[in-house]
């Protein structure tokens, strides 16, 4: 995991994945690594990532980085969510860089800047 | 969005992350960036990416990604559902690759390979 | 469905689960009414009703029931919401009144009145 | 909470919705119960139900209700979903029955039986 430490700016995708395949391979969980029990599983950790925020004002919410400890649990939360979504890009055989960009394109059509 | 567009083992996850970045500039929809907005947008989009596993076995979703019209479609909702956690990211400021080498970390500790 | 359309002060919890019970049986869903698929499809149905407040502030998502179109179609969405609940009482076999006055009481010890 | 402690055939949805309302006014939660907070409330704990059902398969998870225990969980997480949805109606002021029976004629011509 030693690439990945060195953060965003240099880490490809591909680590990303690597390091939940990994986890995934040691704990002989690729059973359980159905595409329809990941989605499930991504909207699971996506209900805990919503509950920092089920009673707070946007004005709260907003301010919730400048907390360091609460920052952290969302933190925790936010890489569920990102490990679920690189299962399934691994499970499905996606690669993501392409696919983002390809919808992140269709979006631009949908919805055009000024 | 070139870099992004050579695959997951030469992209690094600041591309992805700059790829939203821009598409939120160019349509001044950052006031609508809140880290609750966006938690629930990933509800949001978790819902549509689940919805083509509904009613499926897991046979039949494991099947999925050799239908590549269906495939398509799937790949779609997952490139949201990543927008979403990258709009998050860029805007609570997190670096996705050490808070989830840290979050695995934790989580081997939970769930320890045999 | 007549007693239904008499209002929630004269019908029984029973004719609502007779509705849905009624839906499903007429187009031979049964084998799809799965609880594990029916959990998945409220997780589906509760994404649609995110999504009418998904960029509000708290301010203009209480203002939503003044809008009769709007709150029409969020009243769609939460009916679906409810469907699904009322199809898993129904393929589990709760008594979804009992379960709920339980469950407040158990909610009532973990967060004291005063 | 006498009348919805006889059951579903009994319990008219007005009483689970008193339960609610009682709950909620007993601990001044009421400037808490926005309709956005709710929904999202409601996709928090759809989350939990679903985490029983995650990593079954389908014939797993239509034997839980045999399992006394494990379906009391699930009646518990079950319960907090309707509680939201009873919520939701409180504070949008929606009657639930007539927006079910509404919904699912529609639903009956979109999806014809035979």
């Amino acid at each position: 995991m030693t690439s990945s430490d060195h953060g965003d700016d240099v880490t490809p995708v591909r680590a990303l994945r690597e390091m939940v395949e990994q986890f995934v391979a040691e704990r002989n969980w690729h059973s359980f690594h159905n595409p329809k029990n990941l989605a499930m599983s991504l909207g699971i950790e996506t209900g805990e990532l919503m509950e920092h925020f089920q009673w707070l004002t946007l004005e709260e919410a907003a301010a919730v980085q400048n907390d360091p400890e609460r920052k952290h649990e969302v933190g925790e939360e936010l890489a569920d969510c990102l490990a679920y979504i690189l299962a399934i890009a691994n499970v499905m055989d996606f690669d993501l860089s392409s696919t983002l960009a390809a919808k992140m394109r269709r979006n631009a059509e949908k919805y055009p800047a000024d």
